[in-house]
């Protein structure tokens, strides 16, 4: 079994709450969000970073990035949002399976982790919501 | 003329060190950076912000950023990079012209503004150490 987490997650031997998938692109919420709705978009196959992926392959996963934003903006009601996408420990790297976060910032929301782990149940409340107001 | 700065930019109204530069996007370094190398690559037409866009002109920004972050790489030597991009006063958003961030990071560097504001003479000879490095 792939030691990857995110890979474990993809392939359904780890649970997460997805939002969005589809052949090439998945997104589900972190467990340990910086705010509500936090989520994470990554390509299914493994690339350790953005310097490993193709034009291409990057393109798509930025697209499919921006829809699921919209989505969780519509289910959160909060207006601020940070995209980060962090290569390599020096960059805050903890996974390494390239991912994209999409993280809604409240007022004065201090960009570090605040809550510790978030219950699955809550977690999988909190996607349905998003993927209702996927489009 | 317009207010927005990175239109005046684009324009060649206001002066920028440019690392890249299409019909659609263009790429110029931060005169503020958190490290040398602090790109923003940005599309040319003005959006606020990610909302804005389409998911065909994201998805072409992005791909554009996977380049430039090469470049960024390979002129700074830095291996560690966050790529971030804010929607929103509350996300710390502060030029509303959608803008992606490609920050090289060194290890233990906190994530604000360290050095204030870069001298022009040496944000040009930064750009053309990226640009030697496009591919």
């Amino acid at each position: 079994m792939s030691e990857c987490i995110f890979c474990q997650i993809i392939q359904r031997k780890a649970p997460a709450s997805i939002v969005y998938e589809d052949d090439q692109v998945v997104a589900f919420l972190s467990n340990r969000p910086i705010n509500v709705g936090h989520t994470l978009v990554l390509p299914k196959k493994h690339y350790e970073n953005i310097y490993e992926i193709s034009e291409e392959e990057a393109g798509y996963l930025f697209k499919t990035t921006k829809r699921v934003v919209h989505a969780v903006k519509e289910a959160t009601g909060i207006q601020g949002i940070r995209i980060v996408q962090n290569n390599g420990k020096d960059a805050g790297q903890i996974v390494f399976h390239l991912h994209i976060h999409i993280i809604p910032m409240k007022p004065y929301c201090f960009f570090r982790q605040q809550n510790g782990y978030r219950a699955s149940e809550l977690l999988d409340k909190d996607a349905e919501e998003i993927r209702k107001n996927l489009k």
